[in-house]
């Protein structure tokens, strides 16, 4: 008999979306528009520096944080949109989520809270039940998905670590306003609490203010941790590779988490980082727009009521009017019409789906199609 | 003013190996024997299929426990040594540093114990303080560097979660014996603790017997974590590859931080995996073992007191007869000789030193015969 494991690890629940994207796998001629990744590939010149590395048999241990060219390539990307981070206060990690782990990890003492303003991706409220944290939900849905005053005072207490902004969001699609993030530094500079900046869909903001919170409130730095990732940006999802960047002392503690936790980033693979940087993404951006605009229409004319995302590929439009749960919303929706959309359940948010638009424009108007004659088949409640 | 983080975090102490190789590096004309890293590069065919998977657009997010191609070839090839897990049991990771954090935490609530068998890879003390564990040292300097049967009941207490057998061994070159393991198992057989066997220098094992805990104790199998690396037999250290197996409510469970703390290993490296897990190795395998046989000899000529390694690629001669603590005794060595070498209390045993033979055999020679000089500037204590 062995004994029992971690509790906190067995009280964990696995991500909704991918069940949501089985049960659509497993019905035959099902759109799926469920997943959180660009169909486009890696660009060639990205892909080509691969091989440059591997035929110079760039195989060995690289550094822990990182090669000191990447580093220096992101500090320089960062500083030409005024953000001033050293080589030496980056760390490249193994994807975002890597960077968030050793963050959230390098942050919280058992019992610490997390203020997550939900809906939100579910991997925040994850880290922070393995490190025996309290994951803190601010319920932002009933203010355009925008953080107001009162609910965050409300939130905050004694016990509460960091607060996590993730603009342009997963699953809405929104962008803060920087009334939003001012109400954030306001907070954050009377109680010390850390500001974790998941910024992984900066690139892709269709919105032309300035957005980071990192820019807008350099007096925070020293609270301040900026997650970045090459995933969502230049189409390299597969590569797991990311980046945080914080004040020295700061990333010594997250440094000997990443450490730790996975030693190091592929050592091959740092040099095509570097070319990724360079790689103009306007045209690609534009490409989701498009889409952004194409599926927002077309919700608002089947009578849904949804916010206009402002970033990202996501959008997230209520279902209330149905009547129906969302888990209940998508299985028939699976079932009857042959479309996978997301529960907002999964981001914890009941009354909403999530739409991931980062699929063909022929994809995303099949399954608008069937969507919409889906809702013919309910009846509103109103 | 920004709140104190993580105090397990905080406590925790970057590696000395890191160190002592940085001292070496700064003092002009060193020669280095710090690193465990294999001077070969990756065979050819083993990079060669990451050019096709990259050709393939292979860049896209894999699942989470990997390929099932990978998965497969891992499953078999285990079989062929008599270790039975099913794909679904295995889990692909960020080398096995990834495994064994992902392994340990799932296991270990706060105050749980974990017994390490010293002098040890620094590494599982680290993660044990991350988890909130108690690091509990089993020494095992005094026997050979074998396990015995009054030392490990005296180590085991009703809070023992799990021990940690790395054989062969980093940093003394131990491989246990058919007895030391059968103690363990005993003993975990009784109590229901796990017991992670770290085989990354499986296959630089330089003896005949099998030396595996997992295939001669197959009844303790739900008890059993397996871990393996592509690093060290393929000479694979920077593409942070390695797997683990477990039964399945095991894997389970470790599955989730591995979900959580990284998501996945990269897409586009796993069919090179494969080819790897074809390659043979054991010319490699011979050079190595000429290389243990030219510095055991040395070291003995020396008159240094010193186990032959029966795999690895280390060597742990003792230093006590010379009247210095570790550090003191590396220090000196680099700075008077001009050779970097470990200090013993890095692996949690004083009074000896590690000497890594995965370097060329030229680097070897001049690094003993610096050695063998430093030696006659000291005055034995007897």
């Amino acid at each position: 008999m062995r004994l029992p494991m971690n509790g906190a690890v067995e009280r964990l629940r696995l991500s909704g979306i991918r069940h949501f994207t089985a049960l659509a796998r497993e019905t035959p001629g099902c759109v799926l528009l469920t997943l959180g990744e660009p169909e486009f590939d890696t660009p060639e010149p990205v892909k080509e520096q691969v091989l440059l590395s591997l035929s110079r048999n760039e195989t060995h241990y690289p550094p822990n944080n990182g090669q000191p060219y990447l580093l220096e390539a992101l500090s320089a990307a960062a500083a030409k949109r005024g953000l001033h981070y050293r080589p030496e206060e980056i760390i490249v990690t193994c994807g975002a989520t890597e960077a968030l782990f050793s963050a959230l990890t390098a942050l919280l003492n058992p019992g610490d809270e997390v203020i997550i303003p939900t809906p939100a991706f579910g991997l925040y409220e994850s880290i922070t039940c393995l490190c025996r944290g309290n994951y803190v939900p601010l319920d932002v849905s009933g203010s355009h998905f925008q953080i107001t005053g009162p609910a965050l005072s409300k939130a905050v207490t004694a016990r509460t670590k960091a607060i996590v902004l993730t603009s342009p969001n997963n699953p809405t699609g929104c962008v803060y306003t920087s009334e939003t993030l001012a109400l954030v530094a306001e907070i954050a500079k009377q109680t010390g609490i850390y500001v974790i900046c998941d910024e992984v869909y900066r690139q892709l903001a269709y919105v032309d203010r300035e957005l980071s919170f990192a820019v807008l409130h350099p007096a925070l730095r020293e609270q301040t941790i900026v997650v970045d990732s090459f995933s969502k940006p230049y189409a390299m999802t597969g590569w797991r590779l990311g980046w945080l960047m914080a004040d020295e002392p700061v990333k010594a503690q997250i440094q000997k988490v990443h450490q730790y936790a996975v030693s190091c980033a592929a050592a091959f693979t740092q040099r095509a980082c570097v070319v990724a940087l360079s790689e103009d993404i306007s045209e690609m951006r534009e490409r989701y727009r498009r889409r952004r605009d194409l599926v927002y229409g077309r919700l608002v004319e089947m009578g849904m009521e949804v916010a206009k995302p402002e970033g990202a590929f996501y959008i997230f439009p209520s279902i209330q009017q149905y009547g129906l749960d969302s888990e209940t919303f998508c299985t028939r929706l699976i079932r009857e019409s042959g479309l996978g959309l997301v529960p907002g359940v999964c981001f914890g948010a009941e009354g909403y789906v999530r739409l991931s638009y980062c699929y063909s424009e022929a994809e995303l108007r099949e399954g608008l199609d069937r969507l919409e004659r889906f809702l013919k088949t309910l009846r509103p409640l109103k």
